[in-house]
């Protein structure tokens, strides 16, 4: 019997807490480190609960909960953490969150990056250019409705490719370990040759609905309603259309106009109110939205391959705008406590 | 020595009552009526006060105010009113605006309308074709800081037109009697042989500035400050570009290049936090925006020309959106109390 491998989980929003839910499942729960941040309280006198359409209700996990990676180090008398799985919100931090894993990683520690966004795999790798880095898609409806409370429904699907995706073997090894683990712990994945083309097609989706959402306040069902369709419907299709001459751009020939329609037509068969992307979540209570890791790299990586984004980069400048204000309030706020 | 015209200002926000502070002066407090909403107990009770950097500070005045239009002919005795002027917000309401001026119309009123945004005049032409319609365009930074209680800087000017332009030379005497009213009340004003010009290089900013500051929550120059220039800097310059072109397709060849790069470089030599356009100060408290009159009326006008404006249909749908929830969010608070 080999020792099971020891996990990190960084970020415990509602992503982060229903991996951690499956990782405890595979490893236990004492070999599962959690780093909280304002859920820190309740998850480590508590723990965690998950009420979930497919797992179940009411499911509770207790791992071992810290507020920083060196702590979870610390408290794991120091041994090297095999697998050190990211899913904090992709938002720039200070210190950054590759170098705050820093005292977590070992030459051999797998980091498996459950982020959105594209080119989000970067600063890890310029960090760890030798160790095992996963890019992961995920498909995880979920929300935090309570600090470590967690609903879920429908689906729970990761996408797993190595970073780059012509990485050696031996990484390559890593990929299907690590959905091997999850699967023993009752998730679902998929392990690509190349994950980008999974990373570029849910970009088509998120890039779009993400930011349009967030500076209207509205759900994706009405923000369609809200004009007729040769305004409202139409800048969604062309937001998606740029992004997919992104992707063809850089080599990922199926993001195409066949996607761009499969989603539109997912997106108008959706009933009132519709769906809350998660930056129109993070806008309605003026929390830092993942601007950069969504929209700004898709702008940049147009810009590389001199592909023309006019109406993208119209909605990068507003929703970067709109995140600063967020941040001057939040600054306000602080420095009037 | 002849009587003063009798005149009504339809709404008092901060342009109303600068222009019923003018006008009270030129035909007495007795001879102007005002129909207030949300300040009518203050108005009706203490009258308007106006601190001005060109008029003055701490002036006050007390016209004849009214709740309605009906109770402005009621308390007038039945008698027509010389001069109707519009200075409510230019919004859809039900009735519209030109039916609740019905009461107050004669064949011989002569009715001003002092809105922002382009064609806001068509629905007044439509219902009263042979009175005399005055189009105008203004230049007044104003706030109404508390109910009935307005602080105005820097410039008073109105630019004045018939509407349409080739109106009969009556309808043109119309125009320079309302103008020497309102420089006899202490007022500046421009008579314009046709004022669209004023009001397409007045909307190349509007229409711009307004809805990308409501929509990203940022005053001019911090959206200016939030992303480098070829994104920030560049969604302005591009929209004032498509509205350049769309007054272009309408004859008004003045609004060119050299107007962009004017209003750019005004833009760019403002300081932090710099101007607060009326769509962000109506979005930061969830009130009803100029939309159609700013927005949507553009982009009709291009699609009737067939000049292609992607970014302002797009800023369109999100403004739209935008103000649709903030119509959501009242109509939820009203069937919550």
């Amino acid at each position: 019997m080999t020792t099971p491998p020891r996990v990190l989980v960084f970020g415990t929003g509602s992503v982060g807490t229903v991996y951690a839910w499956i990782l405890s499942r595979a490893v236990g729960e004492g070999d599962l480190y959690t780093v909280c941040r304002s859920n820190y309280a309740v998850a480590s006198t508590a723990g965690f609960t998950i009420n979930s359409t497919i797992f179940g209700d009411g499911l509770k996990f207790k791992p071992q909960v810290v507020r920083t990676v060196d702590e979870a180090v610390s408290l794991s008398g120091g041994k090297p953490f095999d697998y050190v799985v990211v899913t904090a919100k992709a938002i720039q931090t200070t210190p950054s969150m590759p170098e705050q894993l820093r005292p977590a990683i070992s030459p051999h520690t797998t980091i498996a990056v459950i982020q959105n966004g594209i080119a989000v795999e970067k600063p890890y790798q310029a960090l760890y250019p030798d160790n095992p880095l996963l890019s992961c898609v995920v498909y995880l409806p979920a929300t935090q409705i309570a600090p470590a409370v967690v609903t879920h429904r429908e689906i729970a699907l990761l996408h797993i490719g190595t970073y780059p995706s012509n990485a050696s073997p031996e990484h390559k090894a890593r990929a299907e370990s690590f959905s091997r683990l999850l699967n023993a712990g009752g998730g679902r994945t998929q392990v690509h040759e190349d994950v980008q083309t999974e990373r570029w097609s849910k970009l088509a989706v998120n890039a779009s609905w993400n930011p349009v959402c967030a500076l209207s306040r509205s759900r994706d069902a009405q923000f369609l309603a809200s004009s007729p369709p040769e305004y409202a419907l139409n800048l969604i299709k062309s937001l998606m259309t740029e992004i997919a001459s992104v992707a063809q751009a850089w080599g990922y020939d199926n993001i195409n106009a066949k996607t761009v329609e499969f989603q539109i037509d997912r997106a108008k068969a959706r009933e009132l109110p519709g769906v809350e992307p998660s930056m129109l979540a993070d806008a309605k209570v003026g929390a830092r939205m993942e601007v950069e890791a969504i929209v700004g790299n898709a702008v940049r990586l147009a810009e590389e391959k001199g592909v023309r984004t006019p109406l993208l980069r119209g909605i990068y400048a507003l929703i970067k705008a709109l995140d600063a204000t967020f941040q001057r309030d939040s600054e306000k706020k602080v420095s009037a406590q």
